[in-house]
């Protein structure tokens, strides 16, 4: 059964392959009448892109989309929007080696033996390439967000290797991240990654990394339980990306060692409106949002794609050796950060729709 | 937009409040003809129940079930399968003041914010009551799982507070975890927790704690990429359970300090088979199971009912203090354990179904 | 995969089989804060009860529902309405010669064919009883539907056999209806119908019926082209009830030797608001409700369960001949008449959500 | 909520708007490694398009189709197939003047009412223009049903405005089909058509018809109860479709004068198999099929494009006289012969999945 789809009320199906003529998304549910600033979809993808420094992989993706419908005269009509985006400047050359071999940690097994045959130009349908049209959905739900409930989502690198920002995420500055090549909130320690960064690069080697996202200003009431519950489905977005690991909310995994005196967020009124005094829970509670800022990370694991010398098997069961060549991201997390802002955009896009649906409009 | 639902073709829909007179789960989507043992539901069932030890919650809840539908003379139908457990043993008397009081850290004020209306007798819906029918559905999934792959669940206690088994997943012994109080593996430290526990019981606290779950003999091909991979539905059943706030897979976030050349597990054969030499994956690449052990963990937070005094605000935006009375789990993560299994046999069996229906049977 | 469900925000799951221990539905969806008239359902549950006179079959069913969940203090909590059936005063012994032999124009055999075992007693599964529980579903998406928007559902008997009635849908008279013992609008035709049914009676036989129905108040914009148009949910609703075998909208099959000069409805303006002199297209245009009154008709075949000899086959593969005991419905499209009202309820209130999701409240 | 797709497990999701840049459908849950056979995609689009002759709509429409994922050398991947259909030869600067009226029984006034804002250009979103990507997805269901089934769908017009074909469904010949140029069984009587049609297409008027579809070899098991009944959910299809007022299965409305001894068909055995005599049902029983040939018919009334002067209302209210330009098609029906099969097609093969998928294959 597909599983291409992400969303109920407000969904997108996702189609293509790294190396097809192109790749695309089709968004469905946005409310109409909605005047749509292309520039914003075109800024996103452009932060997504590749080769802007040389951490991340240097193919050449423009990233030149077409909207095929559901917008008229600017404007969203109700129907389904069709963004394309054109494939270009591939090297399909490359890629005939992996056609009868499995690089180690990546989705050419499974596919594989899940489906029996598979697309093996660049990843295939398994490619982060797919990570485009979500962004540019995402560009689309984040303007509805922003403009009818004024919701701001910023993600960030939080750790890459062992370097870690000790930056509250209430204290990360959207101006200092600007200025980050690598979406780094803490300016002096931007250097060590750097370096890091700059070493395994030589080493034809790779690292994970950890981005944290913070979204405000979403009103209580988002989330339905029991198994749609807002942490639950973007639990479910963000482990569905590509390299993921992990995923937790608040103070997450930390939360483990806290007796509940410490660990719980107690009420209090401020401005005639009810917060906590922390927000350790990190915006949710059994699963609906209380109003208080989103907070969630996401671990990524090291890209798979090295080129040092490793084992592994091809097609017919015989133990292979693999370089894998090409440039590849030292670290996808710096890569991924647009990417986990637009899936929770478009997570909290469709809770947001849900809620209206069964609520109304208070 | 309901989120009651889990499952796509074996599809759980869960019922009911914690107080209501029963709750239940309606389980579609079963395949046919298949011989269900009930006692294993009971047993299962058994196993979540309260008050087997001092440290769980001391409520009576028998749990006696009745199936009403989808099975004759043993079997199943193909039909729905409604499961409808009573609520036994409740005292109301205890709740009236909670009508108009947000407990810290529970979802008393989101489920007001949302609905406007809620049903306050021990958290509601918001209850982890509502995790036995879960449980009964779960132990429908592990037969058909079982007997028609041989697949095996086992989920345990991994850390209380800051005491951490050490003992890898693939060296914990089923004996072991059945003479544990609290599914604990590392026998000589589970004196330790105890001591941690009784503690905290006595201060009217509580504390967080992880479950580790290991499937064994999983098929590879398990997932749908892009949204509905494997792990990404098993992180939306875990993420959505309560008191959980982090979910992570194989080396999980760990993997975030680890190049690629350390993290990648190399192919081999083994015995005709494709096996990795290692499992940081911890059986899944690109959202697909790759027949290797699935290996996962999920935090839970400390249990927010505590009988420490703590501040909050009512329903009229006074601020109040509160103390919460009666007997509640001092780690919620040890009756969570077959709640872990359950969830996870429900989703991995959906996606045998589903898998079954795109790829046919080979 | 189950399809169990109908409706995807105001969504019903219906579990049980004719002679198990009960019979039910969840309610998934339904808005919060509203307060449920509990004698509303009890009368629409008593309207599609049997034997309320000789023609319907005399199974003694009370219908006594219990609701379980969904339900606080009189009022919807947002969370799922669990309503159970009791099944009463079944006789058992009558059936164990169905075990084994198909009943033509039944679905014993397809069942059958399908699942590889079923429960034969009362056609299980496939039994008109489980159209009880989608009244009780029904009777609240009708109050949800009546005080949210004065939406007012009424069907009735068009057709038995050869005869119809030439009352026009805005002529019908909820008077005449009800003293109506056929739920037949035209009362000095209903006579000669009472014959024929008696006459069928006595010869074991059965007959065919039109039930039409008109829905009054419903907003222009309602549907979700271009799939789940809301004349396509209508469709699917209707013709999945039992015996049904045709279903139309405005002039529906009668369109065909029409002109589209002759066909199509001219818009004029009426105290402001838009409307359409004529109404061939029964309130439906592109799939979306046009606020004219929603118009349509769906045909039952006659009753396969008849007293005479009938030839057939049994399980295994030796013609048989079969005579089917027991008091049945002569014309179930009388019966029927409830459920209808029933399912164009549900998906109406299922379109409503589905609206102000997407579009708002205007 | 969006209602852009069709199908479970084959799913289909279609986008665009009649004078779009191009249209396009994403079909998801396609079995992977079958070899496809695009020319068969090249025919069905031929078949449906527009201008073969006189009678039907003028439009230029090439329907040359890209496939832009999902194939790799030849065969499917298991992953979705995006088919993109260029629109051309578009007219725009007919269309100004409709961009404030409403045409008396288009979607024009309904979209406008349910979305605020339209793109009305050719019909926009409602034009039948959206069922040439129906058929390109219906071209890859049918081979799936034809390679690994056998099964045939054969539609074709059964009645133009009064004039109807006596030629039973078990005697249509597929070479009169072909050399019919309206796809009518009965050559005979199909000059009395041409006349009808041509005399109407002077007067600038158009006329209703109605389409039969048969579908041998599809296997008994076939549907899901209690609501996804394969005849529901071709009634969903069909009832979607534009212009269709009515569905029927088997002997559909005329079933209602039949007694139940005159209406039931008698199960026998022929060849070891499982047959009925009669086939007054259609092929599906309890909304399962039952081996039998599958026969519906569905209504479609006039094109309600027509030159002739008609009243109507303009977007602000105000009265106002219309005549449509343009060529159109004199009777739909026709031009819907090859979409009706492709929805059909669409429709089995998804129940054929997600039969596998519950059921297994036996």
């Amino acid at each position: 059964m597909p599983g291409d789809s992400i969303g109920k009320m407000f969904k997108i199906s996702v189609w293509g392959e790294s190396h097809g003529p192109s790749i695309g998304v089709v968004v469905e549910g946005c409310p109409p009448d909605i005047e749509l600033d292309l520039n914003k979809i075109r800024e996103e993808l452009s932060r997504r892109k590749p080769g802007k420094n040389k951490f991340v992989s240097a193919r050449k993706e423009e990233d030149r989309f077409e909207i095929l419908s559901g917008l008229f005269n600017g404007k969203t009509t109700g129907t389904p929007i069709s963004v394309v985006i054109k494939n270009e400047g591939l090297k399909k050359e490359n890629y005939e080696e992996l056609a009868k071999i499995f690089r180690p940690a990546h989705a050419d097994f499974t596919y594989h033996a899940k489906y029996g045959v598979r697309d093996y130009y660049g990843g295939g349908r398994s490619s982060a390439r797919l990570t485009a049209p979500v962004v540019a959905a995402g560009a689309i739900a984040r303007q509805i967000l922003s403009r009818e409930l004024g919701i701001e989502i910023t993600a960030y690198v939080k750790k890459i290797g062992g370097i870690e920002s000790n930056i509250s995420y209430d204290k990360v500055q959207q101006s200092d991240l600007s200025e980050s090549l690598i979406s780094f909130p803490e300016k002096d320690r931007e250097e060590e990654i750097l370096k890091l960064l700059e070493k395994l690069r030589e080493e034809g080697n790779s690292v994970g990394g950890i981005v944290e996202c913070v979204v405000k200003n979403v009103p209580a009431g988002f989330g339905e339980p029991l198994f749609d519950k807002l942490d639950a489905d973007l639990a479910k977005a963000m482990v569905g990306l590509n390299a993921v690991k992990g995923f937790e909310t608040g103070n997450g995994f930390s939360c483990v060692e806290l007796s509940g005196k410490e660990n719980n967020d107690e009420f209090t009124m401020e401005n005639g409106k009810m917060v906590t005094r922390t927000n350790r829970s990190g915006g949710i509670l059994g699963g609906i949002s209380n109003g208080m800022p989103i907070v969630f990370r996401v671990a990524f694991k090291a890209t798979p794609s090295i080129s040092q010398k490793q084992n592994t098997v091809d097609i017919d069961g015989k133990e292979k050796e693999i370089e894998i060549k090409g440039d590849h991201d030292v670290c996808v997390a710096i890569r991924a950060v647009p990417v986990v802002e637009a899936l929770s955009a478009i997570v909290i896009c469709d809770h947001y729709l849900r809620y209206r649906g069964q609520c109304g409009i208070k």
